[in-house]
């Protein structure tokens, strides 16, 4: 064994419901994977394995940030000003600000410099406890550029402390070099880029953005037909602004999740359930937004759905590089119970990005990530903001401390 | 001159408005003041200092989080997880629940704990650019247990890198002691708990909860009187649930700020305006009680009344420890402008606290706290929640350096 924790209050997520909470546990680590977690009284420590005595404290599973777009250069924060000063959104826009913006930035950057963004604002996620995270492309918008992205996100996983997952989105917004034709756009996707990352082994998984705004249904199912063929999994930013259809679509197609989904409706979750598709609700993009329609909580929790949250990390809609606050206002907003929320940084986002035997839970063959705290129970995970409460993250089996003082 | 930080993007804010930016100026500070702030060209620097490249970082003043309830014991969570899972609040009141769980968890907490506790959640505000912290006491609700509140407070702000400004609460609930007559407990407090206050120089202002379900308009006005009987200054808790004109009554009596404020109406704002009196906005309960009566931004506006924001962190309505997130949440919520935003925590918060000539602003003659950011323009503090973008923050002159990374 290489590593032990021990004196642990630990929530295990590892069953079907409730935080599985054992105290004065241990955690034994070999190889990066669990190779024991339960009472310490049936513990058998062999070989000379590093010892941490936790001294009680709470260890959950690394928690796991399934949805953002961390990767991208250009600043929004002027834009955001404008607005609130009253200049109109078609204004800014006519000006080169919105989405488009973004795309001119990450374009001009270098893979170095989209690298050293990324990992500032991934400070901000590890010091909460994450231990994976999801990373979209969708700035580049051509083919050079859609794979530099996923070159970032990759390297960014290469990073000892963090584990990522990686996705394609080319099909993020309308190039202006296709403005005039978008089904050229999505062959463009399907015939050069997808093959491109694939080849490349850059993505494991192809997004899309249905909405009006973004793609038809049509276009998106284009897209995951193109994926599947590659043998890449498929997950939706679907039903966020209106309801196109496009989570039915995509739970029917075998898509891992379908993302924000406020306008779904009881047919959409019903088609979630029989699919086994995740539903990943991102409270930052509502509050952002100051969105009104609910996601259809009631509704997911009466079928079974596997609730996912995420931060949706992005510079338009969602600049909040901050988990805890999401699970938050996943219990503010929508309602959601703070088990609800673990599960939904956990072991439901874990599924969400196919990692489901994977990680998310503490239990024996599971890959060690974890999160150690100074909080007393689960629930003040959800409640609490700002208070630097983690202590240190297990990542693949390695230890890294986090210390919060000021020198 | 002990100190001189070169190469700095100031935002002043010493100025009726803007963010009253200078580039490329240089900081000088001497015995814990600015003594210099201004374009380097003009700047002369005499003596042996300290000299610090800032390497063209934004440099604001120090944040001031004008409204807090920092020292507590107990915990909350598990009231708020109940809630969620649909336990009615009746029920969790009758089984000890709400404020007076945390006035019981207080009393029994020693000084000693309660500065551990307090601490703790501070560093969540230091790491955010926090150099001035507001701390209440009200939840001791006793005299020796009110003072022992205070005194905490007072030992926080002993610490060399946060200014603390302590205020007497004792009117924030009626303790069980006094169930059966509010106004024999309003007595105790200005004979008794208020001149104590004042005799071991305790608290520098005495704030109270006006409303329906704290004490009556009549009984703030006589804690309010007594107050400036021992020369204090007085502040309240008004307008937050309903309207009973209590901002109005401590406007005229010179109130420093009235806080919360969401009912407050035209006549209201007229008093502030006439009374010099600041209104302190505090989104953060807004957003966790789910308010949806808005504080009267834009009357508050149109008369000029100084606006101020803070985290009013506390267990029952604002467990956040983050004034970024106030700043966004006022953007986002009330749709104040980022530079609204960061007046409202540094100048306007400083006139809050009657400090106004003292902090607050860049300027010469004042006490030298400052942040300094990585950011590149000021409306990014509003914008961006969770990335660390704090490098240090100076408290009187010296200089504490911010680390993020785990090791
Ligand atoms: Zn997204
Ligand atoms: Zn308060």
């Amino acid at each position: 064994m290489d590593r032990v924790l021990t004196n642990v209050n630990m929530v295990t997520l590892a069953g079907d419901d409730g935080y599985q909470v054992i105290n004065d546990a241990m955690i034994g680590i070999q190889d990066g994977v669990i190779v024991y977690a339960g009472h310490k009284e049936h513990f058998d420590c062999h070989g000379h394995p590093d010892v941490m005595d936790c001294q009680g404290a709470l260890v959950t599973p690394g928690l796991i940030d399934c949805h953002t777009h961390l990767v991208f250069a250009g600043n929004r924060a002027s834009e955001f000003e404008q607005r609130l000063n009253g200049v109109p959104y078609e204004q800014i826009a006519k000006a080169g600000g919105g989405i488009l913006s973004t795309v001119r930035a990450t374009r001009e950057a270098s893979e170095e410099t989209l690298f050293r963004l990324a990992s500032e604002r991934l400070h901000g996620l590890k010091n909460e406890g994450v231990t994976t995270v999801e990373i979209k492309s969708g700035y580049g918008l051509t083919l050079d550029d859609e794979l530099k992205m996923l070159r970032v996100a990759r390297r960014i996983g290469e990073m000892p402390d963090i584990n990522v997952s990686t996705t394609l989105l080319a099909a993020h917004a309308l190039p202006p070099e296709y403005s005039d034709d978008p089904d050229r756009y999505i062959q463009f996707i399907c015939d050069e880029i997808l093959p491109a990352a694939a080849q490349e082994n850059l993505a494991d998984a192809v997004d899309v953005f249905c909405e009006g705004i973004g793609f038809s249904t049509q276009q998106c199912q284009r897209v995951f037909h193109a994926a599947q063929k590659h043998g890449l999994a498929i997950k939706g930013h679907t039903e966020q602004l209106s309801n196109l259809g496009g989570s039915t679509m995509a739970a029917r197609m075998g898509a891992l999740s379908v993302d924000h989904i406020e306008y779904l409706d009881n047919e959409g979750v019903a088609a979630l359930a029989a699919c086994g598709t995740v539903a990943t609700l991102l409270p930052g993009a509502f509050y952002f937004l100051r969105e009104n329609q609910m996601p259809p909580i009631d509704q997911l929790r009466e079928l079974n759905v596997p609730m996912a949250i995420a931060t949706d990390f992005n510079p338009g809609t969602s600049p909040i590089a901050s988990i805890r606050t999401m699970m938050n206002m996943a219990c503010t907003l929508f309602r959601m119970t703070p088990q609800e929320c673990l599960q939904g940084v956990t072991t439901n986002a874990a599924q969400a990005l196919g990692m489901g035997g994977l990680r998310g839970q503490i239990r024996e063959g599971m890959q060690a990530d974890l999160a150690i705290w100074t909080v007393s129970h689960p629930a003040e995970l959800s409640y609490r903001i700002g208070v630097p409460d983690l202590k240190a993250r297990v990542v693949n089996g390695e230890l890294f401390i986090h210390q919060h003082s000021e020198r």
